[in-house]
């Protein structure tokens, strides 16, 4: 059987080698247009920065070492540039020589990834771009020359390289059009990584474009300029599939490649993997455009085991993510609230602001939860988290439990591991359940961040249930002040009406909830408290909303 | 509603709090023993080291800032002492003044946790436990004096008091009667624990009793000493019990109360939780002793909706936990293999020893994971993990798969977030679905480290796939040396008969399989090569196996 794969990084590599461990005597080969397969894509903003000092660390494979273990033909410079599905043959040029060859294949997989998008600016041809290898090289050796960079896109690849860059010792302004870096986070919880960014110097402009690229400086959408003896653009990539679409292959409305379950295109003999290639969202079944390196290295374990006729199906993707910004996590996984909002569903949003071990246990670092839940049916739609330490570890446990089936209040089951070292004896995982749990029930009701001004203007009044020294460092205009040990006896003092009671992160008010409740009267908590409000307001501030 | 809770710590302050969240009216007295309620019970250790340097951070509550904020009636030095199920009335002793008073109840819930086990040796009135605060003060009074001691026990107290003593300067020893420390991994997996103990100076006696304890020394049962200043007993914990059982409360076989989904005992009008009751085992549904502060923190809030008359039925337990040793994290959920084969089950093992994080980005540590698997069925039994970072997410994971029903294979599909400093593309976890797959596919055939043995009688060869250098660094007696990518071109080598294969951690082992089944050899590979096995052997030649 003959294999010829398309694109030698994640999705590709792994299906060649599986489909070597699945079949001893198959002629696979691989084209790879750049330098290097098996390359550390992940790593590379790390390279520039040089956290991975050495270039060698970002090259896993080599050709020779894939000829000697795995008896694959790889072919590096190779681009693939015409595919002859009725001949199932693919022509391919040698980069360095511009002679074509043309390759017949019992099976082809294409998996040539995403390539970034080059924003129409003028004067865009400086800007460098973020893909591979090479373009690492080119980043490193300009930063070199630099002390100033504009980085183009707030994306995982933007926000990466401004904190390399400022490794490197450069002034770095991060432009992102949208209100806030990190889309897949919604406002109050990206407004956590702005923060870092500029506490660790990034200059950081929100809704704003670059309008031209000059040969010092980036001009703005709103004539203010920006130094930058270095652009990068890193706005998002686009699936590469213009050759899969010369050769018949279907595509989807975001001109991602379309596969079945088991990965074949819409032309017989042509599968497909990774970031070039629609995947199916795991909440509602549509399409989804994710282009991550967990999902390309898994699709392409699995189209080899199609390939070879074993019994397959693609999996859903939730999207799960994480990115490292200045010692800060930021993930997610599923679907995040603004998303959920659009779909119509009926919410539960819950926000906590747990420590990440024991508070007793030195060492402790406050991290930031939120989840998404239907309200209507308590699975869990999504979830992000913000924090310097042990978000990866809810999230991943959150991600585990929708793909289990678990309903949001069952997180509060979940028997979790527990030392003060290294979590609580009600881990944060398990006390989102406890919330959603009791929001379930009825007996807790919270309002959003950005539902508060509509219930003042509706005449609520805001309770605040901190002490005193709290209220006295910030607080919500025009709350009243009454301590949470001292409601039961000052509950006279409440006007009549519909409340609103807030505290640092939402604990003490739903205490308060819980008293004012028995007392016949109706109190929302704020979710979140105020370390949820104050982002949400500073981001809605921000965005001018 | 009056409601009296015995015992003041997780279990029993979880239901204090939650009672009054749920009933503004409810009288809740809470009666303990010592002198502190809400202390931090898992924290202990660690103040004997000096790493919670700070006392006061223990108390995590007083009985004031209880009464303040949840109106609880919080009596410390009170010793429940009599139990009158027909009067519903509980006699107590104000221990400052001896002094009894008799308080009704409608419900009475107990909560008296554990009490450490108190080994019957000559001498045995000068060693010191751990349960509560006091005993802290004590332990830490004592090695203040000190410049030796004998830790009795090598369970998680034991490992974590040996480790603060160290840290103290102690010089300590830690004798343990069994072949291993941490009874719940299986041997070669606390191997792991027994290095890091050693190499931090911690004299390991396993399979060790002290006779008797002298004024400066512990007599062991070979006749050997071992320097004591101070002792130190921690074999274990039996539930405290006897207060339920004078008052007609059916126990288990093990002394744990008895109690229904509900948490009721057989005695009408009072519930029980926490350390002194029998769980359910979630994997076949025994009976259990687990006594973890996660599960008696759930289980107190549970039975405050059982006493509030709200639907709630209790969780199984899987057991799972983490213990810090030394900067090493040890963690387990579920059944151990040593459990999966007393139940009959056939099983598959894996072992693997990846990366906590992409091996070419800065920091990675090598972690070690054991997965026990139902090969009938593929449900996942139990893991174990060993390491410097990342065990507590990857076990947390997969208790949380097993709490969604989700099969081992599964584990290969889970979508964890990504990012190099985080995890690696194919996660640790989703390494042991994939390998669980493969061999349930009928891919790959393994062979035990506690296996190769028997199978070398019978005739097999071992067949090293490393490379020379690795061989001669250390090899399994009598092996065959052929590299991994030599194998191919050197078939003709290897002699008739069954073939064991083993590289260093299982990758390479694996790759070999698959060359030689396909061409028509059976072979098995070591699980978890190497690494595995000399931990194994060793644990089998310390136990005279």
């Amino acid at each position: 059987m003959r294999i010829i794969i398309v694109g030698g990084v994640a999705g590709g590599m792994s299906a060649a080698t599986r489909l070597r461990r699945l079949d001893e005597s198959a002629e696979i080969t691989v084209i790879e247009r750049s330098g290097n397969v098996s390359f550390a894509n992940c790593g590379l903003p790390y390279h520039v920065g040089g956290v991975i000092e050495d270039r060698a660390d970002l090259l896993l494979q080599t050709p020779q070492s894939l000829a000697a273990r795995f008896g694959i033909d790889v072919r590096v410079r190779h681009e693939a540039i015409g595919i002859d599905p009725a001949a199932r043959s693919l022509t391919v040029r040698e980069l360095d020589t511009g002679r074509t060859v043309e390759l017949f294949y019992d099976a082809l997989l294409l998996s040539p990834g995403a390539r970034p998008v080059r924003p129409p600016i003028p004067g865009i041809e400086r800007a460098l771009g973020l893909r591979n290898v090479e373009d690492t090289d080119a980043i490193v050796a300009a930063a070199g020359e630099a002390s100033t960079a504009v980085v183009i896109g707030g994306g995982f690849i933007g926000v990466e390289l401004a904190e390399n860059l400022v490794r490197r010792g450069l002034a770095v302004t991060l432009v992102e059009g949208a209100d806030q870096v990190l889309a897949p986070l919604d406002p109050e919880m990206a407004e956590l990584v702005h923060e870092r960014l500029r506490a660790h110097g990034v200059r950081l402009l929100l809704g704003r474009t670059v309008a031209s690229i000059g040969p010092s400086q980036a001009v703005l959408d709103d004539g203010s300029t920006a130094p930058a003896d270095l652009v990068v653009a890193a706005v998002g990539v686009r699936p590469d599939s213009q050759l899969a679409a010369r050769a018949g292959c279907e595509l989807g409305p975001q001109g991602g490649i379309l596969v079945d379950d088991h990965f074949a295109t819409s032309v017989p003999g042509i599968w497909a993997v990774g970031d070039a290639v629609q995947k199916t969202d795991a909440i509602d079944g549509s399409g989804a455009m994710v282009a991550l390196a967990q999902t390309a290295n898994l699709q392409g374990r699995s189209v080899a085991d199609a390939i070879a006729g074993r019994p397959v199906t693609d999996r859903p993707v939730l999207g799960s993510f994480i990115v490292g910004v200045f010692g800060l996590q930021a993930a997610a996984t599923g679907w995040n609230e603004r998303r959920a909002r659009a779909a119509g569903r009926k919410l539960r949003i819950i926000h906590t602001h747990p420590s990440d071990h024991a508070g007793y246990y030195p060492g402790a670092e406050q991290m930031h939860l939120k989840l998404v839940v239907d309200a209507n049916t308590d699975a869990i739609l999504g979830a992000q988290g913000v924090g310097a330490s042990g978000v990866d570890k809810r999230l991943d446990v959150i991600a585990t439990a929708m793909a289990g089936g678990l309903r949001a209040a069952a997180l509060g089951r979940l028997e979790l591991a527990y030392a003060p070292q290294f979590s609580s004896a009600k881990d944060p995982v398990n006390m989102l359940g406890f919330i959603d749990e009791n929001q379930r029930d009825g007996l807790a009701e919270t309002l959003q961040w950005h539902e508060l001004d509509a219930a003042v203007a509706a005449g609520a009044t805001v309770v605040d249930v901190r002490t005193p020294a709290e209220h006295a460092g910030a607080a919500i205009p025009g709350s009243l002040l009454i301590p949470l040990d001292e409601l039961r006896d000052r509950l006279d003092e409440l006007p009549d009406g519909e409340l609103v009671v807030h505290c640092a992160v939402g604990l003490r008010g739903y205490l308060a909830c819980r008293i004012l409740a028995q007392h016949g009267r109706r109190a929302r908590n704020l979710d979140g408290g105020m370390a949820t409000w104050s982002r949400g307001s500073a981001a809605s501030r921000a965005s001018g909303q």
